[in-house]
């Protein structure tokens, strides 16, 4: 499936540039005959996720390890929890280590963050970004539902989301109009958010066919609030800026449907995991 | 050459996977013909990294666009800074924003925070791991260096770093010394670094020829000193584990050659930057 | 940008698709400096559309080829019109020939194709599938809209399409309904279509929130009518099956929003068109 | 083998194209542990090609699928004969059937057409040309096998065919028999073939050694009859231009060895199959 | 075109290979801005051929440097010739260089190693094999032609050459002759080639229709020239089997038309190339 | 693993460039379902490398096939020495023969030349160079293993070597020691190797700290020895240029380290290995 090519494939590069010529280190001091037993461990309590993916690197490496999945992404994980499990050759599990670890540690940090603003946003959905590590970006998607969170566009090309940017002048509601009925005959089944940064903006907004979702940025709740009320349930907002953990529970009370957290993936900090391993006799 | 080679592809792979088929909201809500002038703006203080890769971004989207590096990577930013401004075609300007921010946000987050560790450390190197983002590890070396950093080895294939996973019986110096010996015959440029968690080992270890570093694992600083004391000068010393910056310094203070930090890759917050659009007349 | 790379990288592996180890032809039969001046030629009339495609084989051939474009895509076209000119070296503009035509001939079938069912459809959009040709998606997309049609789904990916095959009994509607509050949950921007045979199932389908097109498959015309009313504005509808140049303007009278034809992308035959060259004096 | 290598990388691109980051519609839609029976069946009669691509696909999205070809490319098939049957979980299925499909009504499209011509002209054998689908010239090369037909070159590179604008003066014999000489010392394995539009040409063409085909472009069938007589069998013949179901059998008759027709890659309609899928009890 | 495409991306591949995440000397060793001019010179007489190839590998590692070539591939070179000169950054020139010269050395030393084969065989033509380097052929059958030689097959894909491990019986006509038969009705332009070993296996062969050239596999001059004589002109000879610059001569006086020697990929030793470099005053 | 896995693609390359569209020999003239038994035999004395390669390439083929390696690589073989069988589908062995054996020809023709040099520089390390063949360095490098012989660095990334042509003056041993300086704090892992042609030369790099080791180019052996002395062990000395068999024994007389010879790639002859088949009675 594409979906799990795209990992294969990921896996692969991610392998290629930790492995390059060999490793010299496995070649010259471990026997090739030893095998053994491995678990990768957390040494953090949080969310687990990319543990496929790390069960892909084993694999790769080595399609005669036999590797289980004990905790599938998206298990919650306490200090001390084995996640996954490998036997075979030493060589081969020492080779794959790195790259495995590098994967569950980050993609585990992204839903474990994900998890916390979830919890903190009764009410509201929290939306993921754009904001992804080039490369990673179905993985860490795959990584914020894991946690509990909600996707947003995969990317430029599954859905529209105009900004001031995009806009020569960000009122006029005419050429709005006419782009959107456009991009409704052409495209008909792409959703169509506009971002807002006042209330008269959203106002405008309101007046137009085919918007699916508002997206109020860098509001403060009383306006985000005003602005949910204008909408009366005819689209859907979205909250964006400003949110962080101490936020995110007042935001949500202002009856927005999503918040969007560009820090799910740009900066979590890594869930710590280790590999145990013993060795079987010989 | 082959280091802006992998630039390009990294680049190239990231542009992929964000517009897929097609910037669905410039082909539609942006005029074609529209011309205009951005900026990527610091919006914290930091380091820049990254500033060439995201400049490569727009060049790709865009070859007729004209970008010009103001801040090259290394170089401290304040927030307001300008690093990068470039002028030509509204529509390529605003499709490359996303993935050049990303590269950006991420390679001077890397960067940053290595400064901080590097400015904390008198009197030892600050050395990253291979605890890097899959796909990026040349870009985050690269940054490290960047942010006053040195770099470890770059895989599996450039340095022997023998772990205690490594070892049937971590105490065979036998075993030890007849894998350098056979190591130094067939690839007599490939440095050696063995791992250490106590002095005995340390003692041991310092029996053997051809070790080019020792890494001491997870030691207290008044253990350190000894084994640095023991090396008498002979070997070079890594320290790692439990490494932050409230410890830093004084592991640098036990006289170690080297501290290596997973955290400078595996968990910088990004640094972040935005794009100010200008449009021009017509 | 990603669209006109996936543009480069098509054309690039048709041209070493034709070329292999190199055009002997032209290397033994074509001296090697001389010049000339080509032009493609429509040699029957429909709507144009891989112009571009079809210029960028000239280039990649040879990049000093002086290329024109003289009617885009999506311009009707008359036999004996030239849509592109292309001068320079006579061996690259052979070299390229067969490829850029093959492009041109079948996307410009596409879009002529397309012409002719929006001609007869009043009232309703007609769409393509993903009965396309493999590889060729996104330009045949392109060629869709070219000819004044409408984009379904790009794939699997951007929207939900239930057909009976998914479903293990088709009137659980409360399976349905599960999943797609799921899905809403998970990935709120996607769209929900859902397939009907039956009006009992369009009434069932009608019970659900959350719904956006409902596929009326293979019924007739009255049906249709009926399905419309049922419908009164809450969601649209989409008509497939048996759907033909003679049946077309029938369902449209039907009410429905969308309907979608196989056939623009699977059977539309070739447009023709040829290259005419002039050599320069020497 | 570099030929079914062919079609496994050609079939991953397909899968690539189709799935994207995901089948979205299984993913929320399909009970994961529900597995099943499919078959492929036939909706109208031809010849049917691509059976084994199609098996790919399937192979390709799950290899724990059983997939069995009832018939093979080649065979004769009527509306409601299985082609192809599989047998594995539903979600499998599903995701590849589209893909499978796309192949298979394509490739069997271009059989069934080949087969009416070759049926058409006795006495000649049927040639494809390089007016093929970019991307899947060695496929539909196979499935014009499968219709009964020949297969002309591959590409540039495994025949010389020179046509009227490669020449700058087509009556220049000195410089074809000089070019020819030249070819033949250094590819002295490669065969060629040129293009008359005269009589007159055909006349000078048999005055050269060295080659293999005269291809006679456009000319009525009286005007074939002479060549071939004029050939007294030194070369063979190929007829092009003004050929369809109509006029080849007329062709044909004239004598010329080969028929070569573009249509059978360029215009062939898609014959139509489809998946018929029951589920096995849980 | 296809041929330089298959250039470019062949010498992609070695500079990828050769610089891995970068030159590590010229980053630290050479001045960014220091400006040279450097010559590759011939240390030996012979013929050059890849020099277009060196050409392309300076032009890849920095598109700025003007690169010249002075004498193309198929010149004869003696000790001390300039074929190729490069102006610009001193660190472009040199992190090329091996690259360059590796190209170049060995394609040379095939070309030379050619001429030598020509020039001892008078009347009849050299033929190279498929024993050629992995990854190099269309750029080794270059370097063949521009010393004097000529092309056999490209693979396994443009001629037939039945050995006698193709062959359950080498006797058996019958089947020999279907599956002619059978060849020449489904791919009527490849030519075939038939291994003998004996003058009895000759004498069968010439029966048969349809066979191209009759190869002579390990033969004595004598036995050669008996074979020739029986074949009176209907089919051309090729001889192979303890070929070397002592025999060639005499076995070319036997009549055969062709003679292969695979010694000219497999076994050529290199021609020795050097850089010679000069800085320019900053 | 990344080392085998670039075996793969490097087979896999190989594979493509000779097969094509397909092996056209095996589908007419080998019954496909008809069963056999191969031997790769030796037919000349050496050591044999690149067995496990010449075995992927069967196995890519056709992974039915069951391949047994007999000698592997790094095996002395003498005349008739089979290294690797295979048995199973006829047309798979003889589809891959010949890709298997231009890799096993190559590369047990380097390691061959490897131990004749080995064997002749009795107390000197023999080195190979980055003269290998573009595309197949890490297997060249095994193969020089193989032989006896050590491995120089992979490429410019692992390790600093400075020539004359990096230098501006060289004798500027201030800019060296600045240079040497950055580099030891921002690469510490790497190596680092200067190039001497004077005994002046020699002496001044003595005075540098942080050099690893010293080549000296073109020497003398006389000079060479005085060098040796200069070192009095603080670094080792690299020989190289004018090494042949010859000349090798008293180079490595003069008390050097390693001796580096560029001919082990660029220049060894083939070790002739053949395919011997047997068929199974059906």
């Amino acid at each position: 499936m594409s979906f799990s090519n795209s990992i294969q494939e990921t896996v692969a590069a991610a392998l290629a540039e930790d492995l390059g010529p060999g490793d010299v280190t496995c070649e010259y001091f471990v026997v090739a005959e030893q095998s053994g037993h491995g678990r990768i461990v957390a040494r953090q309590s949080g969310v687990a996720a990319g543990v496929e993916v790390a069960a892909e690197a084993f694999c790769q490496v080595d399609p005669a390890l036999r590797v289980e999945v004990l905790l599938p992404s998206g298990s919650p994980v306490r200090a001390g929890d084995a996640v996954l499990t490998m036997t075979g050759r030493v060589r081969s599990i020492l080779t794959a280590e790195r790259v495995a670890l590098n994967f569950l540690q980050r993609l585990s940090g992204v839903a474990t963050l994900t998890r916390r603003f979830v919890e903190a946003a009764v009410g509201a959905r929290i939306l993921d970004t754009r904001k992804t590590t080039p490369g990673l970006r179905v993985l860490e998607k795959a990584a914020v539902r894991a946690g509990g969170g909600s996707n947003h566009r995969f990317g430029l090309f599954d859905m529209v989301l105009v900004k001031d940017n995009h806009l020569a002048a960000t009122d006029d509601l005419g050429f709005l109009r006419a782009a959107i009925a456009r991009l409704r005959a052409e495209r008909p089944n792409v959703r169509v958010e506009l971002e807002a940064d006042t209330l008269e903006q959203v106002r405008g907004f309101l007046t137009l066919a085919g918007v699916d979702v508002i997206l109020l940025d860098n509001m403060s709740p009383e306006t985000m609030r005003e602005a949910v009320a204008l909408g009366a349930g005819r689209v859907r907002f979205e909250a964006s800026g400003g949110v962080n953990l101490q936020t995110v529970g007042a935001i949500a009370a202002t009856g927005v449907d999503f918040i969007s957290v560009g820090a799910l993936t740009h900066s979590a900090p890594a869930l710590d995991f280790s590999l145990d391993l013993d060795r079987t006799a010989p």
